[in-house]
């Protein structure tokens, strides 16, 4: 079972990640990231995301929400999210312990939250017993591997303005989502209004790094402290940068990507005709969420790992990464028919 | 400036820990910590702290000191340290907010705290009006380069269990001590009677990566949820495993260790008789605090990166890594000499 | 616009109560639980309740809530409740701030969970990035009017015990539930097994006034300094613990709370064929919740003050308290009638 | 032991108040504050502290603390306070637990900061690892019964501003100190240019009731959602408001704290020549602190309850309070002479 579909994270380092942590392996750099590596990666991030971006590298992906919650929201502060969001599924209220805030979610039936689904959550402004809503938080692609339009980003970001509140895009698979829309990071969310983004590199071929993106600079205060003080602050801070320096700048984080969202349309194409299949979610990304009978996926778990999403009505996912090949597909499709 | 004496966390990474990192970059594993990696790794740390240790992985020394404060205290407690503590000093305030409890921090001459200065904070027990003392929290090395004898652990660790307390040891620079005192990671801890453990080796040549360990099993209990909570659970985690694999298995550590104190030796001896420098503490693992004329300092600083640790007082910090070399040694005292 | 059908909040203080305030004030006592009013009072609990019941006066109802939670629950730990519970509705998010745990929130028609309804959160046990449910909690009566047999409490506590959970009643208007069920305190709390309860006094004739009463001796850890620190602590406690004396010992809870309790009756008798006037949930304790013409109930807050409950549905609540008077209600209904 | 010198605490209700809560006990009242008992005493507040002033009723002393250390700090922020201060000493860890931020507490030979000593706890500003110090805080009168003067107030609050602080008071005890230097309230906050101040009632005659004054309106930012989620926001507000307005209204406050500091003076009057007995700081407010023989103190504990406040150095607490009468004060001092 080396190889299989549980987890974009289950996939190792992507050789030109590597390559540029034993590059930036010389001599010292002062730590915290004072260090050139570090300039140099931040300026990548404002040639990407446009000349206000403030990037905060940190460890991982629940460490970036968490900060940006922090920046968006006091205690008694509410971020509306999908209640499939992954800040509220599985992050083991983290935001709730380190923010002290509040997340009010909205059932979806897709993992999109919409302007009509956001209102449900946005009143009892001004009164003093109910948690104050104060942000909206979406992930791109979403935890179901669906995605919104840029429309429907910007949608969400006006409705979110226009209630002196604030956008979070939880970008763990913003890359997969970019390649899918055929669109730049920016388009995807300075140029929607987001105000602040979780950056994910380790979904998608990094060692370890993720990071905070504080597109609107009304949020950017005392971001150093606070990061410092969740324990996010990484001291050979280079390693993250050079990491993202290699993602960035020779279109790694594309081609990865693009890899993984076809590999995951090819699994999509090599089981949607299956009888005894229903793929439960546009495939748009890397992700195909299948329902199956329930002796089929609990047999095919003796075959490769992977996780059940919804137990109680059999529904599985699995995940292709920068690193699937198309035999690892022929595979387990193989091993699948067999069980079905 | 691309070498100097500014942190042993300005160093990179040894070429075995990188050696490895590639070596478990094949295929595919379970991320979260449920791969062979991390099993191998975890059999490590029992057969270097006992059977009973429980070690836990996380990403940085203050994420591993606030777990590990999580697992002794509750809100309510305190932790008696020294006033030039770690977790005190430079996490910027993260047990307080991440924890909520309370340091008693106790001035001391060297940084490290006896039983006569931990005794002055142990008053007010069952009085609802104070934080309730619950620990006592030491560094070995501590933050000055001092070391507790073994004795002095114990003693430390005995007064803190006839009181119901735990004794935690911030052990970043845990191999630097051991290899000082010339006893084992176990001889210095659990037969000690530590009862939990910061154990690092960011500092001591890994890319990154500490940990948390659980020497006393009434502790352990309920970790793993607020490892997750705290930001502190690596995704691909069979990485972090690697490290402290290569560090462990092959002497690596120290090796290492041994490296940067004899640097520090050689450095010391190399000043120590130089008029207008004066070394502030005993010099016995890889750091050397010298007072200097304040122009010389501020001066040398356009040389060398290091930091002032007590601007008033004009003392400095001077730190040897496990890739300072000797001929680092001689240029930066000639740089000095010429200041002086 | 000086009565009304606000809150029972709203209404002031029984003469009883504030005769047994002026009775305590004569020369001094000890601050902060430790005199004989106290011990008195405490005495009573334990006659109501049972012997093992330990009481913790606070001065509101979220303070009793929140110390109740922070007694069973870590941060890593959530609590199962419904969607119009005031944990989560009317606290402003002080569960997640304070304890800093997550609220698994269900929907319910009328306010009450069924161990079905708890089922649906109960999983994840285990699973690191998932909060782990430890609780459920209940309001008695629910806030929306309801009660809980005897029997459907027990089957709460029943399936919480068999989770390793605990069950915490809101109890803030338990007085009004014991006498609509005819049964004690203790039969409906620690008889049918619940672990702690939130009991209140305020709302029904005291000046101000709760308690958190534990009665499972588990959670009985460390209560005291958790009250001081959540700024729960009376300096001055013998003039909360006064009033619980009055309150208990001649019976003033049964009949302030059988008072109001037929006043919601009649209130309802008065309005439930009224065309135009839908009664929402059965009135079972001193409240009428009913879906009106919007121009009505705005209309009818001109003369009268009460809460829009559903402002969407034009759901209103009405509460009758201690003082309400039968003309008190028939002024009213003929507001009513005339705005109809 | 019904009378005696254990704290200003352990009397009860001055009579005015009382009858202000009777008075206040007629008919509804809208709960949460927003009623015309409030109304009238914030405008009492404005008249009291100027124009600017807002005030807030919270429970208690610890309440007030907090909320006000709310309004000035993050998380990482830290408060420069004594190490006698009661927000350290006495609040189980209140603020570190509800705001998560540090105190950086400094030794003080009378309980009163200077600016030089609160100097050596300002730097490390700008750098991550470090709290940010953001607060000064201060009690008057002190938690050892001594006095700032109006000077020296303005010397903090100018040294605050100058770095971007804010001076926070707590005025548990600010009566005792407004008669003691014969001015107003307001010439001894709003005028040196306090930030915030916790102003009490409850040591000085009233029931229960405190209340933070925010007088920097920069701070006065959703103050009322953070009141609320710290369980501090009472419902049938009127009756704190009440005893508030008979308060300040006709110089309840004066007469009581005039009385208790004239009863102080009487009591040091008397002890003061008596061999064994060493005064410790000058008297001017409503405490006598006192140095005798172990088995004096002890004894006399018999008699008597009071404090020992420095248990090691056998200094005790005595505090009179608005009811000490003469009687009481001849009679402790005669049981004092028959142990000596």
């Amino acid at each position: 079972m080396k190889r299989g579909f549980g987890s974009d994270n289950h996939s190792g380092i992507s050789p030109e990640v590597l390559k540029a942590i034993a590059a930036a392996n010389i001599d010292h750099a002062v730590a915290y990231g004072d260090d050139e590596y570090c300039q140099r990666t931040e300026e990548l991030f404002r040639q990407t995301f446009g000349d206000q971006a403030k990037v905060y590298f940190v460890f991982n992906g629940t460490g970036a929400n968490v900060l940006n919650i922090d920046a968006m929201c006091r205690s008694h502060h509410a971020v509306v999210c999908s209640d499939t969001a992954h800040i509220h599924v599985d992050e083991c209220g983290a935001p709730q312990r380190i923010v002290g805030c509040k997340l009010l979610t909205v059932p979806t039936p897709d993992g999109k939250l919409t302007p009509e689904l956001v209102k449900t959550q946005l009143h009892g402004f001004g009164f003093e017993h109910h948690s104050q809503p104060r942000a909206i938080s979406i992930a791109q692609a979403t935890e179901l591997g669906t995605l919104y339009t840029l429309d429907e980003i910007k949608a969400l970001a006006d409705l979110a303005h226009s209630y002196g509140m604030y956008l979070h895009v939880d970008g763990a698979r913003l890359a997969n989502a970019a390649v899918a829309l055929g669109c730049t990071f920016k388009e995807m969310t300075t140029d929607c209004g987001v105000d602040c983004l979780s950056f994910g590199g380790t979904k998608n071929g990094m060692l370890m790094g993720e990071s905070c993106v504080v597109l609107n600079p009304v949020l950017d205060v005392d971001m150093k402290y606070r990061r410092k003080q969740m324990s996010q602050l990484c001291s050979k801070m280079r390693f993250i940068a050079a990491q993202f320096e290699a993602y960035l700048s020779a279109d790694l984080w594309r081609r990865n990507a693009e890899h993984s969202n076809r590999m995951a349309q090819l699994l999509y194409q090599s089981v949607k005709e299956l009888s005894g299949v229903r793929v439960m979610y546009p495939v748009q990304v890397n992700s195909v969420f299948v329902q199956l009978p329930h002796e089929v996926w609990t047999g095919l778990l003796d075959d490769y790992f992977f996780y059940d999403w919804d137990e109680a009505n059999n529904v599985v996912r699995w995940m292709c990464s920068f690193d699937t090949t198309e035999e690892d597909i022929s595979n387990f499709v193989a091993a699948l028919k067999k069980r079905l």
